[in-house]
């Protein structure tokens, strides 16, 4: 049911203070956002503005903006953080300590926080397009809010007016029950509906209504530069063949992309791939700038997400012509989007960035010298892990000229058994059906520096002096490199 | 339909010679066989036996007997591999780098054989208890029989009278549409039949049946010592807290255990736990001897698994009561058993083992000091990373004395992202929620062995000193203990 005003019926209005002031010092928010959209603004404010002794744990459904993950945290007033950030304020916190966090798959958080022991949220903060005494609308993404909806004892509700009406055609609102009756979920084509444009709650839960008009403070993408423009035009090359090969992709082409700037890059791939009288839909966690162009073109014939994980320009351009947009987009909860289920039954092929990857196919998303956290987890691996076809996108080196290709990566957030290519501005290695050795041959010729061949291969040749199916020297994976303090 | 011979009409009889001399040099073989049963026996002893220059690509489902992974290999004939071994020969033949292997996860190797590129099956050779000209009825395990059989140009059945024919009412076989167009999989309750007992072919591609009496070589299990019993008792602790607090533990539970010694005596464990009037279902990867006696005092309801991965004496006692157990045994292809959207829809308990944990609650369940693979993968990593409960279960050293509790593992199989619970003999450390310095402080206190919890208290305080938020002092990461060489 679509709705016209912000407000329908009678709802509790309080100020940002007064909602602010009724939350404990120790208690466990779940707030709406998702891809740094949607999220609340206000209440956050007012308690890191509260001046009181707070130690609260925040759940969210993916990144959040400023107002949580940075007001908040410099009043010292998280002590834990659940379960993907892009501040550098939470994001020092967490490298110091200071902050508790469990990066967590996006997939099944709504589950684990309804009942799986990750938190037991006591409130949770939404924002709304607009509300009534039973129903919320979501704004700019979804998220797992319908889970921490129905998971808090209380409920405060965000309308802000800053964000569109419009956005409900956009969403597509559907809770599955909990196992073990769980249904499956009753999607049966990529762009279908089967919820509505609410989320629906307990009218006795509803603390409070808070108006707003602050914006989101979204994403900003650096514009593609000739390293990812080689990259794309890799993955290019190796879609137009695998279209060819691939009996599941005859008819229809399902792809998800990671979120970010390698992410929205590498939409742009899509271009300059010749998709025949293919169908190809974006099935993925995040609506990104890219989409819009592929959309406007006819080359994309529908893209759903949990988050419209726009720029500001992005977000001008969808607002600005939401009735059209809202035949073809579909914005889910992340239950939906990032479902094992889904990504498995559409055969969706994923794209995603990665800050390393080993010769012998392990990828590290989340951890710098396996230590520092940059961002989290986020939907990575619920589509590397799912996909029948998981591609991992990136530079060969940093920007400072480190090698992105190492023997051993020093996190590993998707395994060997689980990435299928690899790609780097240097050329692809197709992994699948190699045994370790022949991966690590692959990756050096195909995915490294040439700069940084010789020593991968050296270290290659020193572990192939010890036996193993995946050959290590222990003593040396971590100083590898020729210009290695450790090696001079 | 259930049959009551074992050939129904006309079909090509061969001698398994005849069948091996037309199997090409190179050929990709895709056989029956998971948890070392139901494996085909006579074309691999003819191909092993036939002096011929044999470079074979071998694909099963899991783990097959000695016919397979100790003639052919011993004979030179295999060049690749998948997806799982549990043999000596050919382990060592994959340590040495002569058999290329890749480890996969069990619930896609179907789809990555039909069309994933992982390998191009031209033979397939599946033991049955019965064949028609277009129909085969597998014997002791499904795998990815119906994948396979359809994937290849040509079959190859394997017709054993040392398998009962009654083992057709164990049998539900049910073959998913691939994407894009594939369905929920129709299952909504842990011990339906939605399939029928035959996997069907075209019957141009039967190219002979093979008579054989020789039976399968199964596994054998060590009796539960002191170890296994404090594992379990520390498992039934949990288990019965975990009852009164998960809401979807409510009314049913559903357990998975993993394949081999250790997870055969945690299966025990569910003898220990008051499930009051909870319905209990085995809904697993492999069934293994424990569960026949839960079954005969109707401790569980069902069990449902890919694999009767029983000993020679579990054999036995299903053989000798097929018509009672076939009204609560399920065996279902490993597509279905081990599908991350039925682990998901009903909410599996999966209780895994592996070689190592670190403190941070990465699992290495396939490497040892990340080089020398043991069997594989398996199923672990279907379970674990798609069960609401995820349990790793394992004794905090190995025989030898080493602590499987470490710093950081040589090999990631499991994710700190999948991983919930840990538990050893000496107690278990519930991660969910936790950050991973708390993780640590957890997995040391609980877990590790206590002559070497001073060992990885050091490591922890020298990692410390550097910040992050998974703390790591990678130049001792390896050579953390005061006994190593290194730091003598």
């Amino acid at each position: 049911m679509m709705v016209s005003e912000r407000i329908v019926g009678t709802v509790p209005r309080r100020s940002p203070r007064e909602a602010a002031e009724t939350v404990a010092p120790d208690a466990t928010l779940g707030v709406s956002g998702f891809g740094s959209v949607g999220y609340p603004k206000e209440i956050p404010l007012a308690l890191a503005e509260s001046g009181r002794d707070l130690s609260l744990t925040v759940v969210s459904g993916g990144s959040v903006g400023d107002e949580i993950d940075t007001a908040l945290v410099e009043a010292d007033a998280v002590e834990r953080r659940h379960p993907f950030q892009a501040r550098s304020a939470i994001r020092e916190a967490i490298n110091d300590g200071t902050v508790a966090f469990h990066d967590r798959h996006i997939s099944a958080l709504g589950d684990e926080v309804a009942h799986g022991g990750l938190a037991d949220v006591d409130v949770a903060v939404i924002e709304a397009v607009a509300v009534g005494e039973d129903w919320l609308i979501p704004s700019t993404s979804i998220g797992h809010t319908p889970a921490y909806v129905e998971a808090a004892d209380r409920l405060f509700v965000e309308l802000n007016h800053a964000q569109p009406l419009g956005l409900q055609r956009l969403h597509d609102v559907y809770r599955r029950r909990a196992p073990p009756d769980r249904e499956p979920i009753p999607l049966s084509r990529p762009d279908e509906r089967i919820g509505s444009p609410q989320v629906e709650f307990d009218t006795e839960k509803l603390a409070g209504v808070v108006l707003t008009d602050r914006p989101d403070t979204p994403y900003s993408f650096r514009t593609p530069g000739e390293t990812e423009r080689a990259i794309s035009a890799n993955l290019a090359e190796f879609l137009a063949a695998e279209l060819d090969r691939n009996p599941i992709l005859a008819e229809s082409v399902q792809f998800q992309f990671g979120v970010g700037s390698i992410g929205n890059a590498m939409i742009d791939t899509l271009d300059a791939v010749d998709f025949g009288d293919r169908t190809v839909h974006y099935l993925g966690e995040v609506f990104q700038d890219g989409l819009l162009d592929l959309l406007d073109e006819g080359q994309i014939a529908s893209a759903s997400a949990t988050s419209l994980a726009l720029s500001e320009d992005g977000q001008d351009r969808l607002f600005a012509d939401l009735e059209r947009y809202a035949s073809d987009v579909v914005v889910r909860p992340a239950s939906v989007s990032n479902s094992p289920e889904i990504i498995d039954r559409f055969g969706v092929i994923g794209v995603n960035s990665a800050l390393s990857v080993d010769v012998y196919g392990h990828a590290n998303s989340t951890h710098v010298d396996g230590a520092q956290v940059v961002n989290g987890i986020g939907g990575s691996g619920d589509f590397t892990r799912n996909c029948p076809l998981s591609i991992i996108a990136l530079p060969s080196t940093t920007s400072g000229g480190t090698s992105r290709v190492v023997p051993m990566v020093t996190h590993v957030d998707h395994t060997e058994h689980d990435v299928d290519i690899v790609v780097t501005e240097h050329g692809l290695a197709d992994l699948r059906g190699l045994s370790p050795r022949e991966r690590a041959d692959r990756m050096i010729a195909e995915c490294a520096d040439p700069d940084v061949r010789p020593d991968l291969r050296a270290y290659r040749d020193r572990a192939a002096e010890t036996a193993g199916n995946i050959p290590h020297h222990l003593p040396s994976v971590f100083d590898w490199r020729s210009d290695h303090p450790d090696q001079q």
